[in-house]
Formats: structure tokens, C-alpha cells, sequence
């Protein structure tokens, strides 16, 4: 198993180029962590050119924020290229609960067998068929109450399974891990969630076999930068700026602290 | 007549889910300054959903800034699931004057009977009928050159109406005040009177049946948060981080000090 | 020949009103350099009112960063309309190579005349013909390795074409000259490039019969720009916003440095 450290030594090192179809909110702060991390950013979502980019690029993430039909024909086409070329696809379904037109979009993503999926709690318990307290984007649960919903999101996808949170849990199904650190700061800044998600693309675009390994790293790394970035910041506003900072210094051995991953 | 602080208090407390239709380069930064005020922010726009999600929110803003015509659909559709479901909603109309499609979308939304209208001096003027100095999206005119316009257009559709710039303006067409405040920075940042239309949201969710107490609230919250963030700012990039900071720091306190909003 | 700093000192007394057709990710970026800058930035891309517009702007950007074709379609139409009226319009090719339809939608507006041509080496390289080493959004090539790709697609087009990077290049096919200065943090802040695209466009408003000397006007305030803010930068992140500071209380001063501005 890949240490997390040797990951992002090896993304940071070979620039993954990463597709992101992202929502608007996200699509800027999306691009600017993955700069910042080391990666290359690219968001290409028309249907008329989203699957011939797929090919050339080292892993898609789909994101479903702000939401349309030609968007949804987009991310299709985007998939059914990755997936042809043997690349990597990560799945962010935001709030997919709240209209039947997100739920009925997420559906038929599903079946095209993301390699990753990543949610809030209320997402990944809804996903799993629950009864979630989210109402919006923003989580009403927290994240020990969806680490069933995940394991068998895991199961019946084949997919690994992340929820992030507070503490943020992965799996597989058969391997599960907790992820502590970050900033109570970090729900308070838009889109990080989603750029987390577009990070995660980065790590499994440089180890395309090892999607559980991938996301655990990319998770850290967040997690890491997040807890430097909270030292000194003044709210969400300066948190942000120092993130950005904090990514971009940020060194692998950060990743090789005691007690940040912990399996379960 | 609820107080500002009361009102911000509640707003705070409760976190209401703010439906956002907003233009591309405003959606990052109003979710910031919701999250910062401690609102919850949700930009869902494609006619596919927007009304079935209007429903769930707790108030609907809808800013003109960049337009087509499939988000005018989703617009229309987000208003009538808005007043389906008896949720107020705010219209921000961005520069209605400068084109045919801008003016004759303004007209068409103005028969939905918004709770509150948000623009600057030139926007105002100019939806009263008269000639305005503005050509783009930065007002050419003063305030004070709106407020008898302001007056009218409350009186003639019913809305609360908010002129906004360095001294602001609302009136219902009976009550009308003004109130000071913010920093010479403000339009120097992008977006940032997008982003008090949906705080304006945030607020009127809090208060459906006090718009007009509702949008004093608003704009005096920031109003003052652009104060205290304006000292220390270098210009307006720091500015920008700095507001988000105040917004998440603002105690209600701050909207208690003596001649901020005057009855005029 | 006007001073760089003749024409700064125009373009922010006058403070021109540009329409940009950018991007999803640029869009916030470059409307915030255009205001600190102190021109004024209009988003305006929709078939059905960009037109009408471009009339009343001083002049066009048009970036195909994020594009569909319901944007191509307002790029044309917003093309049509400033050539109409007599404005001079900036493209900006943003990674046209990397697919089929992106290279269509170039060929077709090369053929719609602009006045300047924007782009990084790779990009450059692409489209004189030759092979880049570019996949992304991010340049693969020395801008020196772009130069007489440069100087053909300005006698071919007949537009002024500037290549940005470490150090700039900008030639009208006759004239040329490199600008050094910038920072190495800029390639690692998303969008500056889309957003030197908009201020080229802020800088030939003023002087829409002399876009070489407004191209080598904008490079030379934007490199300047970049090495104050480089200063106590930490990282992409406090960069962006020292950025920001840094054109706002930028002064035409700045520009007369020795050496910035080689003629080769």
C-alpha cells in the first residue's frame, strides 16, 4: 500500500492533468487548489469536446452543483471518454436529494461506475437510501452516521467511498479508515468541499489502481493543510487565502504525522 | 418594528437556505458572504428544478447579471415555486438598461410581484422611467438622485425598494430611510452588491412578512461589516478577505450604534 | 509612440467600459483586475444581447476557456457588433489545440480579424502551425520558443500578438519587444492570464489605433504589478490578493523603470 507521502510526492512531482466538471461556485477555487497542490487544472465540460479531453487527461471529476441538460450530456460524454481510455472518474453528488432532477441525474451517473464517489454525510446517506436531515448543500449530519450508508455504497458500486467531514471516512467496503484534522473554519468557505473532490482526481489520476490509497491521500493532505492554514487566520476569508499558501508549501512529510489516518 | 440586531440575531441563529440565481461572476462571492453571515447558501438555476427547490428555501434572489435565455426560463420557474410555497423573493436588476433583452427580462419579472428590488442609483433610475448616467454595470448616478424613483417604483409594484451606494436608501413608498456606512472599497470588489442581494435573501427569509425591516437589516449589516473591514485593508483585494472576515465575526451589537439608519 | 505610462494614465482617468466573453474561472479574477486596474468590466455573452453591447463598450475580450455553443454563437454575435461599431476586439486562444472543437471555434474567429492575439507559448506555437508540447490550460513551452511563430501569426492575421510567460513577447510582425518582470507565483494563481486578457482590452479602449503600444502598456503594468506583489507574498493564495492592492494603488510611474520594455 502506497503511504500517502509517496502519493503526493508522485503528484506533485508529475503535475497530473486533471478534468473538472464543476459546478460555477466551485470552478475557480477548484482550479486554484489544484495549482496550488501541484496539479494541473483543466474544466472542460461541452459535450461537444468534454470526451475527446477525457482521453488526454490523467483523471475526470464530475460534479453535479449547478446543474443542467447540456451540463448532464456533458459529464456523459466526459465519462464515456474517460472510461474508454481507462482513465479514473471521481463523483461529487451534491445534494442530489433535494429535486428529482438531481436524483434521477446521480442515478444515471451511478451506473456509469465512478472509480470514487465523495459527499457530505447527508449525501452519502441519502445515496444509500436513508433518510438524510440535509436540506441544501450544506450537511445536517454528521459523519459517524453515514459510515454504514458508505460501506454499502462501496458494496453495491464497487466504488470507494469517501464522506468528509469533521473526521472524514473512506472505504471500500472491506477497508475503512477515519481522517482527522482540517478547520471548523473550512464549512464556512465555499467549495471546498467540491475542490476537495477535484484534489482527489489529482491523487488517483498518478495511482489509477489504488483509488482507497488515493482518496485516503488526498483527504490528508487537505486535512494537513487546513489545520496549518486555521493558525492565524481571522475567519473564513483569510482562512481561504492561507489555504491556498498552506497547499502550496505544503511538504510530504506532513502526511506521515501519528494518528491521522486511523483504520477501523 | 423589529430591530436590525433582532433580526440578524435570528438570521444567525436559525441559518435559513437561500435559493441564489445569480450571475457567473457573483455566485462564488455571495455564497462566501452567506456562509460568512451565517446563512446557507444554494445556487440552483435550470428550469428543471428550480421551482421544486424554490419550495424548500426560504427565500429566492434573482440577479439579472449574466443572462440567457434558459436561465430567464429558470428564473420564471424558480419565482412561481417561490410564491407557490409563499417565500418572498428579491430581484437585482444588473444593468436593465444597457440592452433590449436586459430590459424587456426586468419588465417580465417585475410583473411577478417581487418582496424587494436591490439595484444601484442608475438601476433605479432608470426603472422609474427616467434617464440615467449608467452604462454598464457601475452606477453613474448618486443615491440621492434615485430616492424620489425609488418611491415611485415602491409604490407602483408594491416591492420594498433599496438603492444602494455610499449612503443607501429603502423605502416601502410610506417609510423610507437612509443608512450609512461601508467603505470607498465596495465597488472596487466585484460582485459585492450582487452578494448584498442575497443577503438581502437571508434576511427576508428570517422575516417574510417585514421586508422592509428585513433589507434596513441587510444593508446596515453591511454596511458596517465593510467598516470595520476596511481598516488595515490595502486596497480592495485585502478589502474582499477582510469583509468575509467581519461578516463572520459581526455581532449584532455592532447594528445598535447611534445614527447608522435615519427615517427620512 | 505613446509611453506606457501615457496610456495607463488615460485608461484609468477614463476608466473604459470592456466587455469580456471569458471563462467560468476567470470571470470573478478578471472583473476584480479590471476594477483595480480601474477600468470597468461588463460580463455580457448571450447571442441575444452581446451585440447590442459591444456597441457600447470601448472594446471586446473574447476567451474560449470554458465554451458550448450557445457561447460560440454570443461570441460572434458580440464580435459583429464591435466591428460594426468601430471597436477593436482581443482574443485570447485558450488551449484551442487540445481539441477538435475548440480548434474549429479559433479557426472561425481568426477569421472575424482581432485586433490583438493573446496567448501562451503553447499556444502560440499551435497556432502558427508548429507542435507545441502543451496538453492543458498550461503552457508546455519557453516563450522564446514562440517568437517567430509570433511574428507569423501577425503577418498572416494582421493582429498584434502577444505571448506571455517568464518574460513577454509582443509583435506587430514589423515591431517586437520583450517585458520582463511578473512573478514566478502567477502560472500557480488560476486565471491571471484570461484577466491580462481583459486588461488588454481595458488599455486599447483607450487607444483602439495603437494596440501594440496598448498590449506592451497592459504586459508592462501587469508585470509590474506582479513583482510588488511578489513581496511578502507566502504563497498563490496572498499573492492573488497583494495582486489586486497592487494595480489598485499602482502608479503610472511604475512604468518608466529602465529595461522592463527590450525592443528586439
Amino acid at each position: 500500500m502506497a503511504a500517502p507521502s509517496i502519493l503526493f510526492t508522485r503528484m506533485r512531482e508529475t503535475s497530473p492533468l486533471v478534468q473538472c466538471i464543476t459546478n460555477y461556485v466551485a470552478m475557480n477555487v477548484a482550479a486554484n487548489v489544484l495549482l496550488a497542490a501541484g496539479a494541473s487544472p483543466a474544466m472542460v465540460h461541452a459535450e461537444e469536446e468534454a470526451g475527446e479531453f477525457a482521453a488526454i487527461a490523467g483523471a475526470l471529476t464530475v460534479n453535479i452543483g449547478t446543474l443542467s441538460p447540456t451540463w448532464v450530456a456533458g459529464m456523459k460524454t466526459a465519462i464515456a471518454g474517460a472510461r474508454a481510455a481507462g482513465k479514473p472518474w471521481v463523483l461529487d453528488p451534491v445534494a442530489h436529494f433535494a429535486t428529482t432532477f438531481r436524483s434521477q441525474t446521480v442515478a444515471a451517473l451511478l451506473d456509469l461506475r465512478p472509480a470514487i464517489i465523495r459527499g457530505n454525510a447527508s449525501e452519502i446517506i441519502a445515496l444509500g437510501g436513508g433518510q438524510s436531515a440535509g436540506q441544501g448543500v450544506d450537511s445536517g449530519d454528521p459523519v459517524s452516521d453515514a459510515e454504514d450508508a458508505a460501506r454499502q455504497l462501496a458494496f453495491s458500486t464497487g466504488a470507494v467511498v469517501a464522506v468528509t467531514g469533521a473526521v472524514d471516512f473512506v472505504t471500500d467496503g472491506e477497508r475503512s479508515v477515519r481522517i482527522s484534522g482540517g478547520s471548523s473554519l473550512m464549512p464556512k468557505v465555499t467549495a471546498l468541499g467540491c475542490s476537495l473532490t477535484a484534489l482527489v482526481g489529482a491523487f488517483v489520476a498518478v495511482a489509477p489502481k489504488q483509488p482507497f490509497e488515493a482518496t485516503m491521500a488526498a483527504l490528508a493532505t487537505f486535512a494537513a493543510a487546513g489545520e496549518i492554514a486555521e493558525r492565524g487566520a481571522q475567519g473564513p476569508g483569510s482562512f481561504a487565502i492561507r489555504f491556498l499558501d498552506s497547499l502550496h508549501g505544503f511538504r510530504s512529510e506532513s502526511l506521515e504525522a501519528d494518528g491521522r489516518i486511523v483504520a477501523v
